[in-house]
């Protein structure tokens, strides 16, 4: 399998999803002056993943591209909880992508504590021998969901799947942790509103 | 005029369009070992560049979406002039914008010795208030053809507008030798393409 | 005052010492595949902002290069608090720069809820006219803290300064919900290297 | 051999030396408006590369850090030829490198047609191990022999060294277009100069 020419078209549509949902966060800024986004990532699916995660899965090769769906994957990062679903709301109102699934693993995180949200949407890109519809994984998360789940992600790597148990107890502690701050950061979110509003109310009194 | 409202979508376009046309070269790369584009940089008109134009054109503020052309700007740059029509072609065959004007200043070249191919686009951005089509114009020429017009622009800029008549002689000098470096160039791809065809007839006469 | 000019270097020295700062993590991650630093950023303090410090502690505008030691300003990011020394401890041994002053909010953290750790240095920026050695400060804080640190800064700014005490109070309890982050993160670490060790161990036995 | 743990300080000088390069345009531009620098490009030699170099030339690989210069490559682009000698004593004057040697292929040009200012230097670069000095070859040079030579560099790729002698020729004709581009472009500085000093004079005597 020639990887490069397989991944090649992958490669592109996280080099143009990341440009487009980084395009939000400056709209939102210029308008606005802050934005729900607070960076985007991507990366295409290193090979020996791609392969183990075939192997575990029972994919074969030349299903690839209709099977595996995270093979060009995206991350979004928001500051609030309350963030998560506006992100996503823009996502879906775009004409050059469409949703063919979404996960809520903030209502129902999995078993390990991870929270997230899934978006996978198909997204045309322009090859040299004309339009090719791929596959892509958007992930919508706050900040202190994506510090966990990138130390899990170490972890697995590191213990090849197998965490042991005792470090599996801390790492729900942890994500308890990052869950409280979450829950901090959402209430900080709910007085500045109310701070605003009595604010804006206030200059509109005086006017 | 928020300027920076105003030119935000053209400022997202131009990031859009750069990476799409650098995916060519990626394309290309992999599939083939070449690529007709070398490089490729775009920019948004500065504010005090579009205020000019539209006076000396008498273009009113509030038509300038639709009547200038050039507020995202895009250009390719190739190593031989037949490449031009080759990317020119793809940009042609692209799903994801449409082609409103195509200008051939290679066949016929402007006054002052400057060649280029325009390509006027129609090009979709995903706003925070919904899709907005907006205008894009794509410079494409031969590093020579470049070269020479970074010089003259640099020297319009320096007279605003009105270079001395012996500068202008010396310009057009420099764009006769910047002709004569393409014509080499592209003798040098015809004898290299003849040399390939040899070189894989051979080969196939000794298998 | 020509702020583009006075500020020059600073933005020259921001520049280079994110890339050599990031150049450790790439430096570690080929040789431990694992860095202490998770990521870098820099910026050069915005003028208002110059201004408006510069005026609440009384320092002279022709003083700024000497009196204002954060003009230039770069942050590490690490994952662990136990990473943060190391960091700290490779910038005092390099040789291209001098360190000038360390101040420690880890151990004794602001009133506000303030934590990282910060080193002051003279730095040599070659210019046109010469080597000239400026002042930058560089932070070092874990992802929780500068989460944390985000909000507040953000918060102080909307607030002018002068954050209600209702949402100080949150802020507070926002930075403990980091900190707590922060230590379930270290005895997840910790249990870690026990498990390699054990798990060296078991190898070693075995041969 | 571990090329990747071999080549980082390689690859972490690079990045140094392109921003550290790059920061002289800046530098002049918001001094003067303009800058004997057009762009910087860097790279590390790959892999391939080098070997084949070491069998040509008969180094033994234990001695690349000392024998083969060009590991850590640097190019820098002037618009005019003389810009480059310009862009040459600034690097000689940087008090954060010495320079090892110095080679002007412009005064004498290779018999392939090749023109370019090639200053070696020995840089240190700050490795988690402390301090290390390697090697770096920084080459200046006008666009126009920046384009013939990346030319010159594909066709010898693509013939493996053996560029036949009529395609030889051709490239020694574009060699000469590209030298009459220079100077014609010489040319129509000078005027410029001159017509700015007229300029300058004329505003002068009528204060």
């Amino acid at each position: 399998m020639e990887w490069d020419v397989f991944l090649a078209p992958y490669s592109q549509a996280v080099d143009e999803l990341k440009i487009k949902l980084r395009g939000y966060r400056d709209f939102y800024e210029i308008a606005l002056k802050n934005s729900p986004i607070e960076f985007v990532t991507g990366r295409v699916k290193p090979v020996p993943s791609i392969l183990e995660k075939a192997r575990r899965r029972g994919i074969p090769l030349d299903q690839l591209n209709t099977q595996m769906q995270d093979l060009a994957g995206i991350r979004v990062m928001c500051q609030f909880v309350d963030d998560i679903m506006k992100v996503v709301e823009m996502i879906r109102n775009r004409t050059d992508l469409n949703v063919v699934e979404e996960k809520d693993y903030i209502k129902e995180k999995k078993k390990s504590g991870y929270r997230s949200y899934h978006v996978v949407v198909q997204y045309p890109v322009q090859t040299i021998t004309g339009e090719k519809k791929i596959l892509a994984e958007i992930q919508v998360r706050t900040l202190a969901m994506n510090f966990w789940a990138t130390i899990e992600h170490s972890l697995n790597y590191k213990y090849k799947g197998n965490i042991p148990t005792d470090v599996k107890v801390r790492l729900l502690r942890a994500a308890e942790a990052a869950f409280r701050l979450d829950e901090e950061m959402s209430q900080i979110r709910e007085e500045i509103l109310i701070a605003q509003q009595h604010f804006s109310q206030k200059n509109a009194d005086e006017e």
